[in-house]
């Protein structure tokens, strides 16, 4: 009989994967529901990791001569239906202010008062409302292009949701850019989709495969969407960034014309792209385990943590200096752009209790100290990621810090690369197909050439749950290589997956 | 007969002080109003100049044991009615959301349907939903203190609005916290008031004078409400951040509730405080001038902007390097804790134009460059607050670079302070007071003794448009201290001013 090891994490991933999940964003307190039906709280740890995804994401976007600005919450509804798909897409969910004010009753109580002419609908995009700025701001090519980002928090009425992965509300960046020609704004919607998956694997260690969305996903108004796919750790596909060349849609929509350099009238060609606090969710499900939450280092609010062992209140002075030091001298030390961040958690409570809430934040490393280790000059230290631990001479881990966290992130990236990998596969033939899906828990990514017919693409999805994930960018495919559904010529190697 | 100088900013601040403030912030490119009632589009200028604010007070904020997070955009109307008179402040003005879909009509319009079961206010401020959220996260003493900390856009429906002053919607930062004693809320109260005193003081240049609030002006629901108040150009004051103390008004409101040390339950005492969007008003209204914004060098987005002028071809390539050398040398120097941001504005109009349109945006210093500068190895160096302009050899500038802002920083620190010194008075009888604000363009700081009476108070307010702005927080007052008004004894001397 082997001993079964007992899991800070109940249920287990195996056990039952979406209570897993929850479980996870609750005990590493990174948010939690609130009495509004379905917008989150972000506590300070998950708000903490936001703002270094922000901090990062930022600077790449600004290092790409991107700027940033601020445009309205609300959205007149008259605005949102300049562009059909647009407000075919939104309409149906979105939170709808109709008043301006509450005014008693004859009860006493209070109900809407102040009816506006025109109900606003809160932001759920902004490319309509920024538009219609772009249209006053664009009066000749010389004022292109426009490189504008946007941090924002945006409201989508969704019925069903889950904390990060699918609120009512939530923060995310949305870039909206306007430019002279169709090429130009191509290139942007490719550079940007490329710096997103920069991003997510140089910093979230998330492996990502670029594509291009079907007709049937893109967004709604859209020429082209282009999408970053994670895996997951139970082998759904995560959407977890979008680019879209809008075409000359919304500036037709939004009236955005400017004067070309043969001085003719022409509409602007823009494109809009974003990423959200969804980021986390798909952090969590890529890296988490059974134990609870795994930061990649980069990202992680604090690298270190330090817990004394007051075992001997004799050593209470020596132990707190011994602990001071170490924070002292780690702080000195960098990890990429960063200065190592350090905390000392002195709380009152019992240390197992104390060392166990940062194995389930997924702080990268626990740094333990007790008499036996000012005698070594050395550190216990629990390494979150491998979970294993370890005694290491104080100057070598303060020399070698940067090396240990780079490890790590090195370490989390692979895993995660290795396990997309495991769980990827060519399909040949529809017997293959059905085999890879048909199990319940059987998922994974599953590339297979298509034909590109949106009604057998629609049936697929109806009657097994599965959708393509995105076609490929740059296919080359030759004139044998046929659709394994209808053996019709193929569009390119297309993937399949089960999704969030 | 004087030459009229010609200035950038029409009119000039004298000839229409309100129109002047528009025309600064449109010329200035910091922002616009939008079609959305009230709401305004930060434009890239202004929203970087708000980035710089909220990286430095946040770092502050930071420093003193404070974190983010995020509460959710929406306040369920019962939550509102929670505090009393906290409804009655914020009811008259707020956005309600009453449905979740656009739905057609019979003639194919959209109409708001799914009407939902309580409206939703967009949160004009915070108390109430975060509240809701403490009192799950508070049980015991040891829960306590909690030190949030949130940065939001929040919506109050101002009937009259004018850019960055008094928007429907605006940005801000609103701190939340509890504690376990009245002492440490208050003295919590005090700490920020302070931290804004010395934020506005050493950042913005702006001189802060700090107090408290009548009842009439405190924060609906608050026990005490401290302010910082600045002195505007045109003798008018505006408060520029509050800090309140709520006692436990608010926790009995949402039920947060510990076990105190001596094991017994108590409501915890909490704090709120904020500084928003109205800060840049501030900035303009104290350093602006009549031609345009005076960024102060800590906060400008960038501290030089470096303007080539291609008088002849041939110099084309010998003037980019010389402007490439400099902004090379200059970015590696710093100023406090930045690096020095330098831009080169290459575009392609006339140098006159150009050169205007960073007066009028207020970057601290620009340089011009052209043949001459480049055989005598100088710059001419144009300062934005003094307006001066001078040849300096480059690299006296490039050493010099961080005292040369600092200079900067003093100088408009000190003018506003000498503004502020010059505009108020001490004013020790009914007549004089009268004197000093009657006259329609009089305005300024009157400190003057009064008695507490809160029906006097409101009625120099409706006679004379005065209003006190705050009451000292430690005053000493002898017996012989008379109301100026009443005779009666004194509650101290307080500030009389007209305000935005």
């Amino acid at each position: 009989m082997t001993k079964k090891k007992n899991n800070a994490i109940s249920p287990t991933r195996t056990e039952n994967y979406p209570e897993w999940y929850q479980q996870v964003v609750k005990s590493a307190e990174l948010a939690e529901t609130s009495a509004v039906r379905g917008c989150m709280v972000i506590k300070p740890w998950g708000y903490a990791l936001w703002e270094n995804i922000q901090k990062f994401l930022d600077s790449k976007l600004k290092e790409t001569g991107h700027v940033n600005a601020y445009f309205p919450l609300f959205i007149p509804k008259s605005y949102l239906e300049k562009e059909a798909e647009h407000v075919d897409g939104f309409a149906k969910e979105c939170a709808v202010v109709t008043h301006h004010r509450l005014e008693e009753d004859s009860k006493g109580g209070l109900i809407p008062a102040g009816e506006l002419e025109e109900p606003l609908v809160v932001r759920p995009t902004s490319e309509t409302i920024i538009g219609e700025t772009y249209s006053k701001w664009v009066q000749s090519y010389r004022d292109l292009p426009i490189l504008i980002n946007q941090w924002a928090n945006v409201v989508r009425w969704e019925m069903r949701t889950r904390l990060f992965l699918r609120t009512t509300e939530f923060l995310w960046q949305e870039g909206h850019t306007a430019h002279e020609t169709q090429e130009e704004a191509l290139d942007e919607t490719h550079k940007i989709i490329r710096l997103y998956k920069n991003f997510l694997e140089e910093y979230m260690a998330i492996p990502i495969i670029i594509g291009e969305k079907t007709e049937n996903e893109r967004f709604p108004g859209a020429m082209k969407t282009l999408c970053i796919e994670a895996m997951m750790q139970d082998g759904k596909a995560l959407q977890a960034g979008t680019s879209h060349f809008l075409g000359q849609n919304f500036s037709k929509a939004s009236n955005i014309k400017f004067q070309n350099r043969e001085g003719k009238n022409e509409f602007a060609w823009t494109t809009s792209w974003g990423v959200s606090t969804r980021l986390i969710g798909g952090l969590i499900m890529t890296h988490a385990d059974d134990d609870g939450m795994i930061m990649p280092p980069k990202l992680s609010p604090n690298h270190v943590v330090i817990i004394p062992h007051f075992r001997d209140e004799l050593y209470r002075d020596k132990i707190n200096s011994y602990c001071n030091e170490i924070r002292m001298a780690l702080s000195k030390e960098s990890f990429g752009d960063r200065k190592i961040s350090v905390l000392i958690d002195s709380r009152d409570i019992n240390v197992g209790e104390k060392s166990w809430s940062w194995i389930k934040k997924g702080i990268p490393l626990r740094i333990e100290i007790g008499p036996k280790e000012i005698e070594n000059q050395s550190l216990f230290v629990g390494i979150r990621d491998t979970m294993q631990k370890k005694s290491i001479l104080k100057n070598d881990f303060i020399n070698n810090i940067s090396k240990i966290l780079e490890d790590i992130q090195n370490r989390m990236f692979e895993k995660a690369n290795n396990f997309q990998k495991l769980n990827t596969k060519d399909i040949k033939n529809i017997n293959d197909f059905n085999n890879f899906f048909n199990e319940k828990n059987s998922n994974g990514f599953a590339w297979c050439h298509f034909c590109g017919d949106s009604q057998l693409e629609k049936k697929i999805s109806d009657d097994m749950g599965v959708t393509i994930r995105l076609l490929p960018i740059n296919s080359s495919i030759s004139d044998n290589d046929k659709c394994i559904f209808t053996g019709k010529k193929s569009i390119g190697r297309v993937l399949f997956a089960r999704s969030y």
